[in-house]
Order: C-alpha cells, then structure tokens, then sequence
C-alpha cells in the first residue's frame, strides 16, 4: 500500500498534552473507521511508521499496541500488521468497555431468570406447557378491539395518543373506578393509577417504600415475581405459611417485634395454591392490621374467574382504616399483551407512585388504555368473563378428572374454587426439580413448587396451569406426566437410593 | 339503639395477650365495617359501655379513642359518639396509614413536576402550547394503524399477544435492527431491546451503571428527562457546554479525574439547542471515548426529521470500540402515545438491561409492538418520515419568519437544521420565568431555560417547539410573545429596577 496515505495533511503536535503514540494511534483509527484503510489493509511495519512521523520506533510500536487493544488492528507474528474487521461479531466481541465491571450490583438469584423463562414458553411445536400462568390465546378478544380501534371516527381522539398524565388514561381511570365500584371499592378517579401490568405496580410500590434491610412479610409460598421483586429492593423478608387458617398470631408477632413496612397477599385464588381466604378472616386481618396502621399490598388478578361461588370482598372493600394498597390486571382476563393493569390506593401513596413511574415510562401505552376503555364502557367485560369462566371450568375439572385417573394418589391437590392454578403435593418420592427435568423430555412443562418459596421449601409440590390449554391437551399432559412420575418413583424404588436427593436433605 | 346488639355471643379473654379495650375497638370495628351498626347511629356513653362488658371506664374510653384514631367513630362534644360516614372523601382523609413517613427518600428537585407537567399539556381551549416535545397529533397515522391492526386475519397471531420475551417481539428486534442497518449501524436482534419509550431506556441504563457516587457527564443545558434519571440515581453530575466546539480537552480532563461511568449526549438536533455535532467532532470524541473505555450514551430521537441536508452518521455509526449505547424511540416520528422506543447495545449490556426490565414491566405492549413492526416491514415508514419532514419544515420556517417579524434583536436564535424546538436567547432585561408566567395569561406556553441546566443558568433561554401546532398559530404565538416581551421590557425600563431578579443574581 501506499504509506503516503495514511498522513496526507497531518502534522503531530510535539507540544500537545497527548503523547505521540496517541496522536499517531488516534488518525489511523481514524482512517480504519472511515474505510481510507479497509479491513484487511497491510500497515507499515513499526520502522517504516516511525521514519513516516519522524518519531522513535517505540512510539511507533506503541501506536499499534493501542489500536490491537481497541481491536482495530490485527498483528500476525512474522508478517507484519493488518487492518481488522469491523464485523457485527466484532462489534459485539469488542472489549472497548468492560460492560460487566460497569454494572451495579445485580439482583441476581436462583429464581432470577425463572419468570423471563416462564414468560418465553413456547406454546408451538407440541409441546404443553403448565409453567407460565397465560390464559388461552385462543380466547383472547383480538376481533373485539380490532373492532373497537375502528371507532376512531374521523380521529377525535387523536391527541389521546399523544401524551397523558403518569397517572393514566383519565377516562380509563373513571371507568375503573366503576368496576371498582361494582365490587364494593368505591373510590374515584384520583385513588386509582394505570400500570404496565400489575408488576408494575409491584415494582413501584417497593420502589416507594422498601429500602434495604426493611422488613416485608409475605405468604409461603407465594407469586414469584413478588418474591424478585422484595429481594431486588434488599428488604428481608417474613413468611406466614398459607397452608391453615391464617396465623394471626404469628403475623402480629412479626408486627410487634420487626414492624414491617408491608404485607404482600393473594387473598382470593392464590398463587400458587389456589386458597382463597375467609371473610371472616380478612375483617380478622384488616383489623389487626389497623392496630398497627400495617400497608396491605393485595394483589387481586383472579378474582374475576371463579368457578362456582363468587369469592368474598376484596380486603380493599372491607379496608376501613385506608391502609389496603390495590393491585390488579387485564392480563389475566383479557390478554397479558395489553400490559395495563391498576393500583388503587390512598391519593397521597398514588402520587408517590406517579412521581416514580414518571421516570421509569412517561406513562403506559394509550392504544391498549384506550381499547380496554371502550370496552368496559360498551359493556364488553361481562358477556367476556361468563364465556372465559365456563371454558376455564371445564379446563380445571378436565385436569383434574385427568390427574386422578392416571396419577391416582401420586398427586394429591384441593379443588381451587377459581384462579389459574392447581397445586400438587407429590406422594411418590420424587422431586419436583427431578420431575420437571423429565417432563421437560416428553415435552410437559410445569412450576416446581421451590420456585414460590424464599426458603428451602417445595420440593414436592408443582404447580400446574390449567387455563392456556384445552381439555385434551390436559388430559394428555397428565398421562405423560404420570408415565415420568410413574417411571422416576420405580427408578428410586429399586436403586433404593434417593438420586436427586444428595444435593439437599427433604426438610 | 338496642346496645345489645353490641355482643350478642361475644366475650372478652381477660387472658388474651390483646389488652381489653382492643378487643371491644375491635369488635365494634367489625359491626361498624360490616354495617351492623350503621352510618350516625349513636354509640352507648362510655359508663355504659363498660358496665356491658364489665370492664372499667377508662377501658371503654381507650376503646372509643381507638376507634375514633381509625376514623370509624366521631366524638361530637356534649353529644356523644355516633358512627362515622365511610365516605370516599373520608377513605382519602383516613390516616390509618401515615403514607408520607413510609416512603423512600424521594428524588424530588426543583426539576421534579416539570416533566409531568409538560405531558399533562391541555392542548385544548385555544392555548398555543410549544412547551412539551409533541408531533402534532393530526398527524399521528391513526388511519393506518388501524389498517394494519386489522390485517390480524383469522387470529393466527393471537399467541403474539401472549407474553414475549422482555427484549421484545422478536420480529420487531429484528426489523428494528434493519432499521439501523440502513443508517450506517450494523448489528443483530440479540443487540437490540425493545423498550417503553427511550425514557425507559434512559432508566434502565441509569439503573444498571450509575450508583449514588458516581460520576456521569452531560451537556450543558440538556433533555430534562436524563437530568431527573441521573439525580434520581444519585450520581454526580459534570456538565460539557453545549455551545461551540466540543470540549475535548474538559472532557478529557473529567475523564482522567473522576473515571465517569458514563457520557449522555444528544449528537444530532440536540434538546434543547438543535445542535448538531459535525463528524469530525463525532470521530474525534469516539477516539478519546474508546482510550478511555468511556461508556456513551446517545439518545437520538431527533436524527429523521431533517429539513435540509441529512444529518452526519451517529456516534453507534461510528463506533469502533463497542462502548456507544443507542437510545431511540417512535413517539417523535409516529405517536408518543405507542410508548415503544429501543435501545441498541452490546449484547452484555442488553441481556442485563433486560433483567432489570423484567421486574418493572415484563416486556412492552405487544399491541404496539405488532403495529410498529407491521409498519416497517410494509415499507410505511419513509412515507410518512417524508410527510412530517415536509410539514415540519413548513412549520419551523414559519415560527422563525414570525418571531423575526414580531420580536425582531428582542429574541436571537440559531435556525435548527432538523428536530423540533427553537431556543432562543432573550436579549431585552426580562427573565424567562417571569415572561413564562405572563405569556401563561395570554394562553401560550414554551420551557424557561432553567429547565434544561443542572447550574444556576439558562434564565434569559427558552425552547420553543414548532411542531406541534400549525402555521397560523406559531404565528399567533410569535405574536402573543413579542407582545409580553416588550410590555415586560417597557415596565423594566419604568421602573429601573430589575423586577424579578431579587431572589437570584444574574450570573
């Protein structure tokens, strides 16, 4: 090549701050970026580059070494130096920055990726999956809000899709009060926030009151993004088992000795177990908490779908002393795509809230505000809650009847009387963790039960989903899950020891 | 009222650990809850009370002072104690919670509401509002949106309305990544990650790099959003003037004493000043960025509404050493209201990014997602980039003509080559505050200077936006403001003193 090239009009500065290598290294990048020298170009060898500049040749060797570090130049031993390439697995191999030294400390955990993983299921290709819980895409009214975006007559609304407060949709916020207000929460507009999702709101909420080393209680097991969510915001966490009557008891211990910024709770079809709690019970809790002026988070996205009986009030609509902190979502009865869900609270905790989300997003996406807003003011929501609460009826029962036909007493589970889930107690013994590595074989996926717990607990329960598939896919995922826990249980029985034991005692 | 109704079958546990008077609050807390005893019914007076239970009197006291705390029973003096009304305005008004001693500290500033007051703009009633960055919305492609949506035949898509991953819908990444293609930025959907507006990329970055301590640079004025992000995170700020040349040598200089995590800049059309930096600064900055391994984060809203000439390649354009993070968004060029932005990034950075994200929102709205991508892939975009540019043009020319016939020397600015705002220096002894403050009165709203400076600066600035509104009324705005100006200017004169200058000297 011809060396000319590579300073044409170019003058080094012995008086600048930066040294020679530097200001030589600085132009030839310079030219290898803007292609002058294409990739694969012979550089001049280190003497021939520094009688170029007129500067020393451990200068020159200097300038190289800095451009091979920036991965712009290529040296093979005994040939001499060569423009790199400046591929997309360069780019995405260069080391320019140190991204992983950069990062904060990371929320990192065993159950970390474990919600990603459940939200990436893969639906096609035969297989079932009982892990994520998804209603049927099938179900999902795409035809509805196809119709109801084709309202936008002559586009009116458009400045509705320009910006809007933090807060939401204001006319989504009045029409969410009047759901609310069907379900004896009578609040208005300035108590209620539209969120991406009910996460969101999970995520705001601990954003605006969990610092480091304060104390939330939670049920256990319980919601695994809950559990991410407390752990990410470095708050310690307090249990009260779901299982029984609630342990008041217990609860106000905690509240006396450790006053705990919040309790987090499902009260009604709980994940994942399915319980819901007595009425009885929450006038029992909400007064107790009152005592303790105790901040509720109750997370409320299965009440809607109850297969029999409909569930008992909200703690939010028997919530006398304004303590109860609201959080719902369209995700489960619409379709999670919307990514709208709400938190309903106390005016001064939503304007917190605001402040944050104004951060985070501006505010949540108009069309699906706009679309879940005519809908509930045509009066769409009913005839769609009927239909979905039949199928999903159908669904459980078909699991059910399934389990105990081929599964017999392996698998023991209450009825959920709603919500999404079935949650198994496995009487063979084999571990969830083991089943699931099976299942995953034969194409059946599933939540082992240690995932909803911060304690080393669940390692015979599974959580099954019954909603995202139809009744013969059901029926099929409890034969092949049968054959494995059927298969696992005889291995164990005749190795006579336990396989997937070792690594931690059954406690 | 018959006050056996107060416990039919109740008795108090004299060896129950809950103290006597807590145990009737509580029990007349349930009846008023479960409205046994109604709204205003008068309670029995505290001796009888306490011969009903057989307690003392102060035991009956304590327990209507309990109720009372919890806003369930009113004291009216000489009267007695009756029920309270559970009114929504009384939930609001509860105090059961003390809301405000809960929260975190909170990142408030001075800065702190303007953000959401810019969104929350009422472009109704006649107010000419070029304060808050905002495409017109008539031009928002609401027809074809509404088209695209509609091609969802049969339902074959629904599951894409399911969960996706966080990173986004893969089709989109991907059709975003051929977006970049086109503009000099090479990479794959693995470096690409779909976020709710470039503000939440601006978060999540800001979560990821920045802790309390740490050092980011900025220029000087800039986007208020990053400003807020960055005080939010707690890092110290250190500001490049945005004005003239770009400082190497300061930026050097911060570089080597304070090891910043991190450099924001808008290259192109900058916010507030509608610089754009010229390529050899592009190049020469990314060769100091890279021997410092400096992290630069470009925000690039702006760079497809030119009115001339195309602007100069990107900083990610350029970049040779992988450490240029890319921020950009659809709500300029189509509708803020779709909160769909993206970041383009190395694939360490983006799987962390997308950690994060999973815990505030799960991923982005899918409905958007889809549309965008359907948009792209059909070849809508240039079109509609051309239409905009063409009427932005128009607009922008428009204001400029305007202000120079109206204000004449009284308002100098640059004529901005491309995005959407005009800053303009004012040049008569009047400070954008107060001119703010009487321009409001005339119906016309912009951003005073001091929005856009972590200093004590920019108070004779402010930033128009010419986008938003069409001709006529950038006109009737340039009208409106000559005339406070120069009434604001006259009553300066008068008077000889420097009306609003008192609580803050000129600098």
């Amino acid at each position: 090549m011809n060396i000319s090239k590579l300073q044409p009009d170019f003058k080094l500065d012995p008086h600048s701050a930066q040294p020679l290598y530097l200001q030589i290294a600085d132009l030839l990048s310079s030219k290898i970026t803007s292609h002058t020298l294409p990739a694969g170009a012979k550089l001049p060898p280190e003497r021939k580059l520094a009688a170029l500049f007129g500067v020393s040749r451990t200068t020159s060797i200097n300038a190289y070494r800095c451009l091979e570090q920036q991965g712009l130049v290529e040296t093979k031993v005994g040939s001499g130096t060569y423009v790199a390439e400046l591929s997309i697995t360069r780019e995405n191999a260069l080391s320019g920055v140190p991204w992983h030294q950069l990062f904060t400390p990371s929320p990192q955990s065993p159950l970390s990726s474990i919600l990603r993983e459940l939200v990436d299921t893969n639906l096609d290709s035969g297989n079932i999956s009982l892990a994520a819980g998804m209603p049927d895409p099938a179900f999902y009214p795409v035809k509805l809000f196809q119709k109801l975006f084709n309202q936008d007559k002559g586009g009116t609304n458009k400045a509705d899709l320009g910006h809007i407060p933090t807060e939401g949709y204001g006319p989504l916020r009045l029409s969410v009060a009047g759901l609310l207000d069907a379900k004896g929460i009578h609040l208005s507009m300035e108590n209620i926030m539209i969120t991406a999702g009910s996460q969101q709101g999970l995520y705001l909420i601990s954003k605006v009151l969990l610092e480091p080393g304060d104390y939330v209680v939670v049920e256990s097991p319980t919601f695994i993004g809950a559990h991410q969510v407390f752990q990410a915001s470095g708050a310690r966490v307090l249990t009260l088992p779901v299982a029984g009557a609630f342990p008041f008891a217990l609860l106000e211990d905690y509240l006396i000795r450790y006053r705990p910024k919040l309790l987090y709770m499902i009260p009604t079809y709980h994940n994942p177990t399915g319980r819901v709690l007595p009425e009885n019970q929450r006038r029992e809790l909400l007064q107790l908490a009152a005592r303790h002026r105790l901040a509720i988070l109750e997370d409320d996205p299965y009440s809607d779908l109850y297969y029999g009986e409909e569930p008992p009030p909200s703690l939010k609509a028997l919530d006398t002393y304004g303590g109860v902190v609201y959080l719902s979502t369209f995700s489960k009865i619409l379709c999670p795509g919307l990514r709208i869900g709400y938190a309903a609270a106390h005016p001064a905790l939503i304007n917190r809230l605001a402040l944050e989300k104004q951060y985070i997003d501006l505010h949540s996406n108009n069309l699906a505000q706009i679309l879940i807003c005519r809908l509930l003011d045509q009066g769409s929501l009913p005839a769609h809650l009927a239909f979905v609460r039949a199928e999903y009826k159908k669904r459980r029962d078909a699991l059910v009847e399934a389990l105990r036909h081929f599964c017999h007493q392996d698998l023991t589970f209450s009825l959920p009387e709603g919500g999404f889930y079935l949650w198994c107690k496995i009487q063979v013994p084999v571990l969830s963790g083991r089943l699931l590595h099976e299942a995953a074989k034969t194409g059946l996926s599933f939540v082992p039960g240690e995932a909803f717990y911060s304690t080393p607990d669940g390692e015979r329960e599974i959580r099954l989903c019954f909603t995202t598939h139809p009744e013969h896919l059901l029926s099929e995922a409890a034969k092949r899950l049968s054959e494995v826990l059927a298969r696992l249980a005889r291995a164990d029985k005749r190795k006579e020891t336990p396989v997937s034991i070792p690594f931690r005692p059954i406690v």
